[in-house]
């Protein structure tokens, strides 16, 4: 019989994704009502992880995402969120008018805890914030029509969700977290 | 006898700052490790007093400030610790090279909870980002010397404390505090 794991999530996308990837276990959705955290990516996923771990009392992880911007640091990274809100698309791209270096860096971070282990994996996808290119529905949402991932013409607004899928932050932070369930 | 009130904060300067300002209360510090919330500002103090009130078990009250640049829909607000980290006073300014809007608002947000009452006081400094200017030691520090409150030459980072105390955000929202307490 697979192994059940839980992943804290209202989100059915992600659901399907990571059931497609953690594919010899068991990915049961649950529903926890979890703080957002400020801090680094690893720490907030790492103390998200814990607090699902102890409201389920089963083995649970949680997945965020977030944009780090080179010439900003790191930000908005895991703030992204409020900055798409707060500014728009276009807004976005305008925010690194002042800086030459347009590179950024997409991330996502599993943390994950059964009580004995919390780990976190995090993925990242290279590329760069460029003029809103979007293709419309069915392609992607959020920030994705400003980012560009390196080897693509285009965005993660206008490539093809499968290739996405299998090039994107969240498919190499599963590919991490799917390597060390295999092994535990 | 005085009616005692917990500031949970570890900065003493605050702590004066409150004492000075609720003089007709006894305010005691309390040291409380309190998460750091992503949300809006209204409702991050809310919360922290909330979770500081669980933990004490007393009135107590909480502090945050932000940094909302006008033309980025109020964003970095209460992550401009973040950027400053990330940015340097420096990258704050050329955050805003893309945008004609230079203004600002500087808040403070005190969040008081206890057990019956939850409230949340908001003062507000307008003013706008410049670039740095900084008087060195015993004036501003973070990110006070690029923010140029309305009616001053300088900065807070060049503006004598007594004066930068007299009218900043933080004095507002304590003001708000100490009214609301009086009538309570």
């Amino acid at each position: 019989m697979k192994e059940t794991i839980y992943f804290a999530t209202g989100n059915q996308d992600k659901l399907k994704e990571a059931r497609a990837i953690l594919k010899e276990f068991n990915v049961e959705q649950i529903k926890v009502d979890l703080p957002e955290l400020q801090g680094d990516p690893e720490e907030v996923a790492s103390q998200k992880a814990k607090i699902a771990f102890e409201r389920v009392q089963k083995p649970v992880f949680v997945d965020d995402t977030g944009l780090a911007f080179n010439a900003l640091g790191g930000m908005p990274g895991i703030y992204i969120k409020h900055f798409l809100k707060a500014l728009g698309q276009d807004g976005l791209f305008r925010l690194l008018h002042g800086f030459d270096d347009k590179t950024a860096k997409a991330f996502a971070s599993v943390g994950y805890c059964d009580g004995i282990n919390t780990e976190v994996f995090i993925g990242y996808c290279d590329g760069k914030i460029v003029e809103k290119q979007d293709a419309g529905e069915g392609f992607g949402f959020g920030w994705d029509p400003v980012f560009s991932p390196d080897g693509y013409e285009g965005t993660f607004g206008t490539i093809p969700a499968d290739i996405k899928n299998s090039i994107s932050h969240r498919k190499k932070a599963l590919d991490k977290f799917h390597e060390f369930l295999l092994g535990k």
